[in-house]
């Protein structure tokens, strides 16, 4: 078989000015960039805002492996399966970082006979949107830093009296606002910065800071969950990047820098239009990471596709835990508009690694012995699965279950994990899903079972409401969410909470870092576990994103890269071609 | 009078495909980024080779004030100018970096009537080139640093067993490739990366580091002088970036992602394709500066302009000791081209703050009183006039003088500023420009004096060849160069270049970093010096981009920002219209 790149490459693929009138675009609402790339202007909603909505189809997963079960393959063959059946249809994904595409997962357009194409396009750079959220970030600590050089240097008083500005007064211990950089770079997870030569101050003056990945920037959450470029200002405004002196919040209003930002994120509010393999028009917009940020992409791209499709079907990170969750707890409350239809990706691959019977490490490669007939594991395995089908109807929503086949899965156990499920709950349809090879006519099934469950009655849940106190909304989130026993907040946790609380931010919603490796926050737990504990260990204010922002474990905001990196399978061929991207 | 940017919004501009087909580019040679602009693919030369090349007029100018003397506005308005006398013509001019437009100086797309359009898009992002740079070169910093990871944490030995690669046994001291950023951002000149909580190496290994703006990359370096993709992906191999423990270079391809670069910069390589706003074609591509970095735009572009037109009009940034030095000894000699004739841009504001008669103090405004009329200051700094003609003529290029009008210049001062010129020289031509006021109108004298002499015969004599030593060729820049008494090398400095010499590295360019505001090295010092003494403390080897990188005086490679940046002023209107930008 052709790798992912060849496939892509040796597909025809329409003008983006074609896919752009297919879907109802008039050519004033877009501008392309290149053949196959159009940024939409999201003030088409002024001429699409009587259309009726479409039905939102989101797709998320068991508790996947490290590499993945194949959800956006998923996602783009379940597009390409309801377009073979002549329904209207458009997919919304995020925009892979580079982070992952050099390090460990690689790519993230799909693969094999569902991809969005030119797969390298999307995977690298797109129409520019994770660069516009890494300037606008790092401009506000530029900011923030010159700031504190010029009044701390020259003194207070002085400053004022000299620049006629007000001093900001930042208590250095107190900055929140960590630098980004689209890269897995470990080395950049703690440093100190503003050094100097000695005896000597040019630099600012030496403090304690980080970099996360643009993933978690505050501004792409931003990006994700405006509803317009208005939106996006304010939001920007309210970001909280430091205390002052007497403990009050500094914001990017108040460095006079939100404005910059803004004007550096204007056309990153655009979603950009591409096309599947199969022509199917899809748009990509924001790229959060679901375990270290809420996951999904934006409410504005939603908000196009249900104007101008029957079915738009989007994808949430990881499995229902995480962008699942965040999409009903976060998204959906900021865009009024909950999923119809979820859809649960299992792979015989990934319900066998949730047994417990393997020793799989993160960072390890996954055994080929797993894809060996292991009956006893599968069941075991099948327990992650109803977890998730349980989690899903929680929140009122229908559920399908798409089972994504490998190639080396055996037929008799793919026939057992159907039963399965029919078995544990006769109203939930089961179809297995060959999009990798054989693109929508691997989805047809699937597609059908998710044209009959939008046709059901749903009565959306979520699991909290703003009212609730932070602490309140941590608890739902964790025990009524994962099915944790209870939550232990650190001292420092603690702290932050009621310090958000005093500052008025209890209507903020919370988005919870964890691994997405396990419904816990072990990563080496697998299944459907119970009674365990949620340990939260800080906490972050994303006032402008509209949440609080809670580490849980171990996890941290800037990956690392492994030892044999994917970055050094890419290379350019002698004409100039792409080699090695996956 | 309107702001640049009102100016620039309400004049109608062509769409770039009449621009494209205007200049002679097939619809498979471009694509469209937007409606006004368009990514130019270099493939087209393969078409163009055997066409004659025209006319390469280079415009510098004296030695700037910290706002610079309009060099942009008159390339750009003597290109309109030329067009208005019917001339073929196409204007090749770097890309802004975000530092200066949030910064100090603000955009660089020219002003008045005479800019690029849309000044926004060419001010922000762009077609993302300086994203890709910041990203490709902040790649190879996390290559090196999760390398330099795992083989010390694990150990090299056990390192080689398990992964097969070889240790590359990287001397941590001797890392020579520092990260950058695209801001100015002193806070990062100097920091510590890898930094642990006490007991833990989980996030690398402490060490030095710091961060450049992305201007001064090497990549930048390699885009602009790079002749197509395929050598981009050599030089991109070449850099070092390191030594091992014995002193041997380190490499992009030793860390096995040069080819992840390159893939990353494979767009970069394309010059975008804008527009005056008299619709003259105009190339943008590069944007290194020319104090901290080579300050040229891209060989590519000048090709291709040269291909399409009879006269490419480009820019060498700051005075001629600056960008124009670097035009003829690292670009001219890549390039295998030549200017033919030299445009030397010269204000009377700026003439007379070469007097030495003001207080003028970098990071404070220049005093209105500049304008009031003052003969003497202008005769004194007349003599920094003379000594950029001078050095023109020793590269063996005709010169011409553009007057850059100022609205509050007096008629008077212009007219014995003709005069000095007449009487210095009679060969060389002076015209007034009021390209800001008037665009292309403006400079219709100074367009026919640059057709005069690109008539005349030139001698090109570079100031010295690839086969002398790299001291050889430092003290040829300064002391034939400059006209320094002579250079202070620091025992760092001499170190590095013994080093360099002893790893055959002879044959390399020299690109000197130096204040832009003296012809030496101190800013202070105003005019047109002699006797002074260059000291080079500190040298980088830059073996992809093909020079040795030599830092002077105390010249820093991240400016700062200023305590009332200019994104300030920067914010989006009711109508998300961007303002406050110029």
């Amino acid at each position: 078989m052709q790798s992912d790149i060849e496939i892509c490459r040796n597909t025809p693929l329409s003008s983006i000015d074609v896919i752009a009138e297919k879907v109802g675009l008039l050519p004033e609402e877009y501008d392309t960039h290149g053949k196959h790339k159009a940024k939409v202007h999201p003030k088409c909603l002024d001429r699409l805002k009587e259309n009726d909505n479409g039905k939102l189809v989101l797709v998320t997963a068991i508790t996947p492996t490290p590499l993945g079960e194949g959800k956006t393959v998923t996602t783009v063959g379940l597009a390409q399966g309801l377009a073979k059946l002549e329904q209207s249809v458009i997919a919304c994904i995020r925009q892979p970082s580079m982070g992952p595409v050099f390090g460990i997962k690689g790519g993230a357009a799909g693969g094999g006979y569902s991809q969005v194409a030119p797969m390298e396009e999307l995977n690298l750079h797109l129409t520019g949107d994770i660069h516009a959220v890494t300037a606008a970030h790092n401009l506000a600590s530029a900011a923030l830093d010159a700031r504190l050089y010029h009044e701390q240097r020259e003194g207070y008083d002085a400053f004022e009296a000299r620049t006629g500005l007000k001093a900001l007064k930042i208590d250095t211990a107190s900055i929140t606002w960590k630098r980004v950089m689209d890269h897995n770079d470990r080395a950049l997870r703690k440093v100190k910065i503003g050094l100097n030569e000695p005896g000597k101050v040019i630099n600012g003056f030496e403090r304690d800071e980080g970099f996360d990945i643009s993933a978690a920037s505050e501004l792409m959450a931003i990006i994700a969950l405006a509803k317009d470029l208005k939106d996006l200002r304010q939001r920007i405004g309210k970001i909280v990047v430091a205390y002052d002196l007497n403990g009050n919040p500094v914001t990017t209003e108040d460095l006079q820098v939100a404005g910059a930002m803004a004007v550096t994120l204007k056309e990153a509010i655009a979603p950009t239009l591409m096309q599947t393999l199969e022509g199917v028009p899809t748009l990509i917009h924001a790229g959060p990471f679901a375990n270290i940020a809420h996951g999904n992409s934006s409410i504005i791209a939603d908000d196009i596709a249900l104007k101008l499709s029957s079915y738009t079907v989007t994808e949430a990170g990881f499995g229902s835990d995480m962008g699942f969750e965040k999409a009903c707890n976060i998204k959906a409350a900021a865009a009024s508009k909950a999923p119809d239809c979820v859809v649960i990706v299992a792979t015989l691959r990934g319900l066998k690694a949730n047994s417990g019977h393997y020793d799989l490490r993160p960072g390890m490669a996954i055994p080929d012995s797993i894809f060996n007939p292991d009956q006893a594991a599968l069941e075991a395995g099948f327990e992650n699965l109803k977890w998730h089908i349980n989690n899903v109807h929680k929140y009122g929503i229908p559920a399908v279950v798409a089972i994504n086949q490998f190639p080396q899965d055996c037929e008799k156990e793919l026939k057992i994990l159907k039963e399965l499920v029919q078995k544990f709950n006769p109203e939930v349809k089961v179809a297995i899903s060959t999009a990798f090879a054989q693109g929508g006519q691997g989805t047809t099934q699937l597609a059908q079972h998710v044209i009959d469950a939008c046709t059901q009655p749903t009565e959306f849940r979520p699991l909290y409401s703003k009212e609730q106190s932070l602490h309140e909304k941590l608890m739902a989130v964790c025990e009524a969410g994962y099915g944790a026993a209870n939550i232990e907040m650190s001292s420092l946790a603690t702290e932050q909470l009621n310090h958000f609380e005093n500052l008025g931010f209890n209507n903020l919603a919370v988005c919870i870092a964890k691994t997405p490796l396990s419904i816990t926050t072990d990563s080496a737990v697998k299944g459907a576990p119970t009674g365990f504990t949620v340990p939260i260990r800080e906490l972050r204010l994303c006032a402008g994103a509209g949440f609080a922002y809670a580490l849980s474990g171990t996890v941290m905001t800037m990956p690392g890269l492994p030892d044999k990196p994917a970055f050094m399978n890419l290379d350019l061929d002698d004409e100039g071609n792409i080699v090695g991207l996956s």
